[in-house]
């Protein structure tokens, strides 16, 4: 097989599908363009693809330090290249940037055809099928009828849910990391926080603000919220403890003063930079919408996963209270008892729902293995 | 003994401790005045009295349905009457607003006697030590020397800890209810999420907001953040689930939907109108300096409190994610190995930190037993 220079990618590519493109709650787009990456090279008769959704505020970019555009490392590039748990080398691996998001594919920030303005909140919200569907879309347009794997974390395990119930003939095993069957009071309640966050403030003008000024300290705040619950009590105790940032005393003031508090506001400095205030107040929303469970038990989804002989991997992480080792298990029982092929991977971390993003030898044995490297060397 | 009309309180009185008052941090407060609420009937040799102190946001107001002035019930109405867990049949209960707060003891929007207006952010940053100086002068103004017991949760529970470290003298048992003797990353985490939604507010204008709009949106921002971490995972599956607030169907816009969302801005607009966002950022942050460890091991303040005979009760609750079991714990151990008297239980409660709050015939039967009820009869 030819080698692969995974650490050069091509770089974001895009591709437009004309709409009407029909979403779940029956809004439709007049068309929605996906920016997506990939690595590695597709066979002769397309069964090496391997599909990697992102999560919540993720993006194409899985992969590929040195890019041809002087892109950052990408954000799973512990998992994703020659020799690694996602081989580069033996798959061709595609990653896009789901609907609704800011990264190149179209959301709330994208020009509205019909009005020449970006959409803002006129943009219709959209689910973590709607997202899926588009995935599908780009599969066909790449020749891809059915993937060797679909894999992906949190948000990401969410659409690797959605494939298997809407597409389980397309999907020849599927990976749900660090996710959940259904969201959680709990999960919603986070992300309500973040959108009250962003709506109350001034700047969000009802989600009508590019042009002018963005609403960066509600979506800053946001942002925080967000990083708390991506790490762990033990994580943030061993990472930051009591620490202060500055000085040897308090300050006794309201400034930055513990390394957390420091951590946090880099991290929603840096965030605001990078990401759009209304994607995030849609993709939270499409994600506090997730309930497969009935759509599983709907129309023989679940019996027709079956069928396909798609194997299936669950892997849940110790310290990871936002999907905790129960909500994936809850995936695992419903498999289960509906004779689906499933294997399941408790893994112990203390780094919290973030795990499934760090560098680890279990999770790139388990995917080594899980995928069947063999089969297409 | 004289019976008590427990269920008819004197109401609200204060007491104007004349300064300056120094606090911990060096600075001066001119004067302080305490807002307090006492219960039942001090005794002649004043050796029933029990200091009951708040958490965060709570007042003076812990009992007292049928009150004189109207009042609401107390916020520990379950816990503190005739007949309960703090019988005020036997004893005299004292209940005073924390300094910082803003339900009658000064704090940020108090006058400041120097300029004829509100402090506002001129308001010295006061901990948890300050809070209990102001408590302990209180008592000495009632002519109690030695109280019969401190109880608090929460950062009531930090408050009862610096009384035993400051007065150990003073304090003829404790009770320390879900709580921590050193405030963790992650509730430091929380709490300047807090902060900073009130600081993001526009409203807020660096503090000095009285007599203009209030930041009424950063603070219910606050206020949600702050109720996600009172109750547990569990208690939202049950109390909300995915459970909608008004439709059948996903409204598919970003109004209030599901119930835990209603019930979140609920908490955050019904806190807006009885709470001010100055104090809610000066007791968050006396919360984070909160570290008694270090205190206890100087100048022989573990020994002193051994020495004094004062018994100790620590209770965590299984699902109390703020101030977890372990913290809980740490208290005992340190106190153990120091020779205090010290019990610990730990009740089995799916609700969260809020437990504590919550009807409990486990904590009544636990408290009853411990303040030793036929000493006083």
């Amino acid at each position: 097989m030819q080698k692969d220079h995974a650490e050069e990618p091509a770089g974001k590519e895009f591709y437009t599908l004309e709409g009407p493109v029909t979403l779940e709650n029956g809004h439709h787009l007049p068309e929605v363009t996906v920016a997506y990456e990939t690595w590695g090279h597709l066979n002769a008769d397309k069964s090496n693809a391997i599909l990697i959704c992102h999560a919540m505020t993720g993006d194409s970019h899985a992969a590929g330090i040195k890019g041809a555009h002087g892109q950052a490392p990408g954000w799973w590039e512990t998992m994703v290249g020659p020799g690694k748990g996602i081989d580069t080398d033996t798959y061709f691996v595609i990653c896009s940037n789901i609907l609704g998001g800011c990264m190149g594919t179209t959301g709330p920030s994208s020009i509205n055809a019909v009005t020449g303005t970006p959409y803002g909140t006129d943009f219709p919200v959209v689910t973590i099928h709607d997202m899926v569907q588009v995935q599908a879309a780009l599969m066909d347009h790449l020749g891809i009828q059915r993937l060797h794997a679909v894999i992906g974390g949190s948000v990401g395990g969410m659409q690797v849910l959605s494939w298997c119930k809407n597409y389980p003939e397309r999907v020849g095993s599927a990976v749900a990391l660090a996710t959940t069957m259904r969201h959680s009071a709990l999960s919603i309640a986070f992300n309500e926080v973040a959108r009250q966050s962003i709506i109350s403030d001034p700047h969000w003008s009802n989600g009508h603000y590019y042009g002018g000024e963005k609403p960066a300290m509600g979506l800053s705040v946001a942002r925080m919220v967000g990083h708390i619950t991506y790490l762990s009590d033990e994580a943030m105790r061993s990472k930051f403890g009591r620490r202060l940032q500055h000085r040897d005393e308090f300050s006794f003031d309201f400034d930055d003063e513990f390394q957390v508090e420091s951590y946090l506001h880099y991290q929603g400095a840096k965030f605001v930079d990078r990401f759009d205030a209304n994607s995030l107040l849609y993709i939270t929303k499409a994600a506090d919408y997730f309930d497969i469970e009935p759509g599983f038990r709907e129309n023989g989804a679940l019996k027709r996963l079956a069928e396909s002989r798609c194997p299936m991997l669950v892997v849940s992480y110790t310290s990871d209270w936002l999907y905790p080792t129960y909500q994936n298990r809850e995936i695992v029982g419903l498999m289960k008892r509906h004779g689906v092929d499933v294997s399941f991977c408790e893994i112990e971390a203390s780094c919290g729902h973030d795990a499934f993003l760090l560098p680890s030898d279990r999770l790139t044995t388990l995917l080594t293995g899980f995928l069947g490297k063999e089969r297409h060397v």
